[in-house]
């Protein structure tokens, strides 16, 4: 049960964009530039790190959303990323995307545990600057969702279908879209 | 030296607003809201729960900055601030502030360690949904900040006349007028 009342059924992050429509805007301002705007990564790219963040925090929400929305943008499908969660280095993703996922997965310990050597290791793989800003950037957003959704105790749909069904909405129409519908559907 | 080419010589987090001024926005419209947007919280008592954060994440940057807007907007000023920081609990605050800043430490750590006991301590000393709500927002926004501003080492300003500046000015004006000044500003 949620730790405050909310003043909707929504699970999870939505819920929360119910309660308080005006963190609810910047929230999902951030989100669609990070994951969606334009950029040289793919946004099933950009979506495999939030959720390889998220499955590190253990959020259960996060982790199963944004795994839906990479399976969904990605060529390789659930697949990959249920590889990329197990086995990151093992995973059939571009040595750029690993060494990308290696600085993501220092962010989540602490921002001060990203070396010289994780960023030179993915410059030599390809990465540029505005790449490894947004690498960054997703990672440490990731870990302030996590906490958000976790910390008040949002309710967790178990159904797999409910995650596969907003994925090819996030797929289609983006984070900005799907607000606001929810802020104008009736409570 | 900053893990990337900054595309100036500005210090923390400013020289990433400047760098990448898509996500800059939505960054600034979020901390607006949140430690300066209508609420029953003072804007002194956000920002001190920012600081607390930053504090306990190590980041000095975050720390130095919110902590000189804490301590420019709190009665109490710098002393009540590093009052706060070596013992929150024995510090001349009111005991609902430090039943949020309970829930926020726990949120520093991750979403999951928040407790039922510490939400209704904090409901038994007067806050509200929305008290809480924010509190974990807040929590949960400076653990993105903070590794957003360690995790590409940025450059952090030693002088701590240049944080107590700053204070006055986002204490006068906020932080979308600081971003839209940066941002104005010839490179």
């Amino acid at each position: 049960m949620p730790h405050i009342t909310l003043n909707s059924g929504e699970p999870g992050i939505r819920g929360l964009f119910r309660f308080r429509p005006e963190t609810a805007r910047p929230l999902n301002e951030l989100v669609e530039v990070l994951l969606r705007g334009p950029s040289t990564l793919t946004p099933g790219e950009r979506e495999l790190i939030a959720a390889y963040v998220s499955t590190l925090n253990k959020c259960q929400y996060c982790s199963s959303s944004h795994g839906a929305y990479a399976a969904e943008q990605l060529p390789g499908g659930q697949e990959l990323v249920d590889q990329v969660r197990a086995d990151a280095d093992g995973a059939a993703i571009s040595a750029k995307l690993k060494a990308l996922l290696r600085i993501a997965a220092s962010v989540q310990q602490g921002g001060l545990n990203v070396t010289e050597q994780q960023v030179a290791a993915a410059r030599a793989a390809g990465a540029t600057d505005v790449e490894i800003h947004d690498c960054v950037l997703i990672a440490a957003a990731f870990c302030m969702y996590n906490r958000y959704v976790d910390g008040l105790a949002t309710e967790l749909p178990e159904d797999p279908a409910f995650y596969a069904a907003r994925a090819k909405r996030i797929a289609a129409d983006g984070y900005l879209a799907l607000l606001e519908q929810l802020q104008h559907q009736a409570v």
